[in-house]
């Protein structure tokens, strides 16, 4: 029984389970030759693919309404006629949301489950770790002794950036949802302080208190009024890392907030979008260091992992609860 | 009788003729060794000083309250006691507003009156032309056949950024406030296309229709529902170079607009604040190429000349009501 997961409708404001449409089907899936028969082990659920649920311009195209979602999944080779692939290997990749399905190898690349748990190659491994490695060295060009503030900071790229900064000797700040994520992210991930937004009332004067020195860098996972609190506290040649705008991702008006024009020209700041596949050229070296820092045990990660192929959607729309703590994970 | 303004009081909102006060001296000023008098020709009134009559931090210090304002100045040396300067040399600095005044040489440079007018280098041949060519080049990364839209773009900045934008190859639309400024824009200075942001109720539409292939370079002098408008209409990998932002640099309460973050994340966006004094290094080659340009005729320039010591600060509150077209200067 092979089961898939369709885009039923797109949705507006914040999505819902009725969203997705489950369908299945009993049919034996071959493959030709080079194709391989592919069966998912782990899903990544991104707020990304909230974007994706619209039709608006992007930089992706969005997904079609009656066909599968797709995202980074880790997939078991069950069969293969394709040279490259060999059964009982393990694939990354971009794929669709089914149990099973036939791919001819494109954008697949074999990971090592001996090396990382497989699910790490969704995570700190893969996009997750290479956006947090990536965005921080391209946009934020840390310096050692500088003060960075994360928000979104106990999320998937959240939680390894900060990390990141503690090791190159940045004044690491993290923003999250809860005391136990401030917890996390102090005791576990070294960061220096944490703010839980949702225990402060006056965010900019949090921040000033816990960067005395000012921020040099900000890397944005949430957008909104946090984003806003941090413009306050910025030094001049402030970089801003503008990698993710959760907060708003279901906002069915244009968000609206502090303008930061005046606060950039003031402080010849900069801000900028970040898409980790701009950057493919350097994901190599990236992927190396995350993977030299990982066996020192200088870099930990933290997983919310959630099981079942039918609870996809459900764990899709709890990042948007903020329920996750680092990498949200469907284990199949 | 020699003239002085002082800062009066900080103005709150926008200022006043009551935030300026003049006094005024029968004392004869007396050089030493080292030393020049020196008497006012030219006095540049500039949007970014309405920031230094405010105590906040910025990238500069704020002018004192009780103590004389000052800007971009060229004056005549009338007695000279330093052996770089003769008498009847005429210099370009900052200096204070004074009919006359004693320096000591640090910080002026000659200018030759039989080269370009002198009130040119206050202007095009001055941080006004520096800031243009800078900006666009340093931030902007423009390249032929793409689409620049500049704001402000009658002003002193604005209007040297679409001609330097013309030169270089790019589409160039201008955002301006009435039918007369458009119509020197694209008559004078070769814009392709005028937006009268006066007579235009749907800015976002307007840009469209005016950049049917998108913006992607955005010079931003005014900041606000304009800069806003612009948003809508960039292309992936824009670049918006923040170089003032006149319509809020009155306001009383912190500006709000239109949330950026979610567009600069779609479009893998940049915005940058932008300070001029950030790259001395770069000002003789972009000084050399203006002047280049300037005797080939290919840099047309404007200014508004207001006439006698007594209106500087009516000069300076002109340009918040957009009363200049190109460069506001005073003419002693």
């Amino acid at each position: 029984m092979n089961k898939t997961i369709l885009l039923k409708q797109r949705p507006v404001g914040k999505p819902t389970a009725s969203e997705f449409e489950f369908i299945q089907s009993d049919d034996q899936l071959t493959i030709k030759e080079g194709e391989l028969l592919l069966e998912t082990t782990y899903v990544s659920v991104d707020p990304y693919l909230r974007g994706r649920m619209s039709d608006a311009k992007s930089y992706i195209p969005p997904f079609e309404v009656g066909k599968p979602i797709s995202s980074g999944v880790i997939a078991k080779v069950i069969a293969s006629k394709n040279k490259n692939f060999n059964d009982g290997d393990y694939v990354s990749g971009s794929l669709e949301w089914k149990t099973q399905q036939v791919s001819n190898g494109d954008g697949l690349t074999k990971v090592n489950k001996d090396l990382a748990p497989l699910s790490a190659y969704l995570g700190i491994l893969g996009m997750t770790g290479l956006t947090a490695f990536l965005g921080l060295h391209e946009i934020g060009k840390p310096k050692a002794g500088e003060t960075i503030v994360v928000s979104g900071a106990a999320g998937a790229v959240g939680s390894v950036v900060g990390q990141i900064a503690k090791i190159l000797g940045l004044h690491v700040i993290g923003i999250a949802g809860s005391d136990e994520k401030i917890e996390m992210l102090t005791s576990d991930f070294g960061f220096d302080a944490g703010i839980n937004y949702n225990e402060t009332k006056d965010m900019s004067a949090a921040i000033k208190a816990a960067a005395p020195n000012g921020v040099d860098i900000y890397f944005d996972n949430v957008g909104g009024p946090i984003s806003d609190a941090v413009l306050f506290n910025i030094n001049r040649f402030a970089r801003m890392i503008i990698c993710g705008a959760i907060s708003v991702y279901n906002s069915t008006e244009v968000p609206t907030g502090v303008s930061v024009q005046p606060f950039l020209v003031k402080n010849s700041a900069l801000m900028q979008g970040f898409i980790v596949s701009n950057y493919a050229d350097k994901f190599p070296e990236a992927m190396k260091q995350l993977s030299i820092w990982l066996c020192e045990g200088k870099l930990k990660y933290t997983e919310t992992v959630v099981e079942g192929f039918d609870n996809i959607p459900s764990a899709f729309l709890d990042l948007f609860d903020g329920k996750n703590k680092g990498k949200m994970i469907v284990k199949i």
